[in-house]
């Protein structure tokens, strides 16, 4: 019970799926957490799950974790600070230049503020989905500002790595314009491609392959919490959304007339930009590497996938990457399975020999 | 040897990784095929693989199939039909309308030509990683037109059951609109996402999630193909962008005055938007079902995968579906399982019965 950085006690305001999780990951680590909601249903349930204990008079608390939404961040955030004037209070709402500059102007005691973004996906389901492993492996963006010194704000560092977090120190203007980049524009992009194909026929649907349901997945994506966060971080958002709107200009002018000079130039370096781009992306451990792909044809019934598995286990090959595949009306799935490129070989050759039909293999 | 429909010789031209993959598939099955190429390397190339045979005086094959670029098709459809005036001939580009309206156009023999094609997914890598399979389970549209009888095309539609495709009947131009909206049009709305991570910093990149990954992945694509593709459909493919383009509006004037009446609502629209399109897109086996995940920690290393989805067969469960992601600098990955409703929750106590870590479970 002493695998811990972080003191406590530790205060979470909002004990929905962030709020939550949080708690149940510190009180496995033996923290005093104290749990508070806006809703007193909320509170029992995520006290029925563990997540901590109900607040009492008296709670002196190190640290106050306020997991509410992006709306109403802010003005929690400033009674919290007033209500603890001892204690160092963070957030964990996905913008956070408009929260601070809000505190700010309150005239909020921004010297024990400082803000963070826990990089922890989905965000679907409240207490009742909460886990005390949810950060683990994730970055945790801790956003400096002038008003506090990193130092002062340690405390946030040590719950992100008492939660299994990776911190990352970033100021909340580079915050917002990177989350803008990197989850909301990709968030409006997919949603507005998937729009387009709610009046296409059953037919035009069916021929749909990977590409598609990849590129349109996070259009699945709650609208009511994704309103508020779109609508916080508007400025950066638009600013990525002009410049993305700009080169699609560029491409339907170039698509509208193939044959004008520089026409197929143009469609041929907005494609070229586009792998410039995903090459950015880092792949698994933070390396931006090549990995070959094999594609493996598995029957689609309980336990084939696992066989195939454990016997590319048994190879001694480590997978660095795995998707399935299905396609309409077929009984087989495709597993698309990604390996460093000198095992590629090896491992088909293993794997036909096996008796594994082989549906492709890819550089 | 006698399980095929198709009869042959079957003249294949165009020894890339289709027309290669066709010829191992039906060599497979014993039927005569020959190889033609422009580059004589190539057909060597495919002939060692065993994809088939070289062309002799003499070879009067039952069908042509045309594998070549979009830019050429036509040409050598019509150059096909007229050297083998018994065959029916058929092509695999993925454009339809252009290739028939081109053959209309220079006086061809359109009454033994029906387009076709194999949604077969990845182009890369040519002969070399041809393989019988890789149609299993796929669509192959067949694209009839007025000029021909469907069952006058029989031997396409033979051709596609034989390599394990799923043969689809629909008109040049509806396949034509078909794949604009599902294939090619997310094709430059995924390109010009990742072209804007271009400029990045190492700092937001490595916030990406798995969001951005299954949003940006075919950007990857070969632009040289896609310019081709895009610009032989160019007028279905410009209609959807500017739907799309006009949705991106509303988008950006909405963000751009958030406070405004109406603009939290139009945000709204267009993720609900989102939402709706999103839903349409047939899963597994063509049906639009909705599964629960499972999000299980598994370890980075060999055999930890396998043991998991083994220890999931013994418990008779059915994947659905699985994916798995990796974070920046952990040594730990997520794997996502979709399984039926009804299954999740004893699926989660057995698992976290066995030691698994359970990092979430969603409906």
């Amino acid at each position: 019970m002493t695998d811990r950085r972080i003191v406590g006690p530790v205060r979470i305001v909002g004990a929905g799926l962030l709020g939550a999780s949080i708690g149940l990951a510190l009180r496995a680590r033996g923290v005093d957490v104290i749990l508070a909601d806006i809703s007193p249903s909320t509170v029992t349930l995520a006290v029925d799950y563990g997540a901590g204990r109900r607040a009492e008079p008296g709670d002196a608390p190190q640290l106050v974790v306020v997991c509410v939404p992006p709306d109403v961040t802010a003005a929690t955030v400033a009674a919290e600070l007033l209500a603890y004037p001892e204690a160092l209070v963070t957030d964990v709402a996905s913008v956070k230049l408009g929260p601070l500059r809000e505190l700010e102007a309150l005239g909020a005691d921004v010297s024990r503020y400082i803000g963070s973004h826990p990089m922890a996906g989905r965000e679907r389901g409240g207490a009742i989905s909460a886990r005390a492993d949810i950060f683990v492996g994730r970055p945790w963006v801790i956003a400096g500002h002038d008003g506090i010194s990193y130092a002062r704000a340690a405390a946030v560092e040590d719950l992100a790595l008492d939660l299994g977090a990776v911190p990352i120190e970033m100021d909340a203007a580079a915050h917002d314009r990177s989350v803008a980049l990197v989850s909301h524009v990709p968030q409006v992009v997919s949603s507005l491609l998937a729009a387009r194909l709610r009046l296409a026929s059953d037919a035009t649907v069916g021929l749909a392959g990977q590409g598609l349901r990849d590129s349109t997945r996070i259009a699945g994506s709650a609208p009511d919490l994704w309103v508020q966060i779109l609508a916080a971080n508007a400025e950066p958002v638009v600013e990525v959304l002009r410049e993305y709107r700009s080169d699609l200009d560029t491409m339907i002018a170039a698509l509208s007339d193939v044959d004008a000079t520089g026409a197929r130039r143009a469609i041929a370096e907005g494609l070229a930009g586009g792998n410039d781009g995903v090459a950015r992306i880092p792949g698994k451990h933070g390396q931006a590497k090549h990995f070959s792909q094999l594609v493996v044809i598995v029957d689609d019934k309980p336990g084939e996938l696992a066989r195939l598995l454990t016997e590319i286990g048994e190879l001694g090959v480590n997978m660095e990457d795995l998707r399935l595949e299905h396609s309409p009306r077929a009984q087989v799935g495709m597993a698309e399975i990604s390996v460093l490129p000198e095992a590629e070989q090896r491992l088909t050759t293993e794997l036909a020999a096996r008796g594994w039909k082989i549906a492709g293999a890819f550089e």
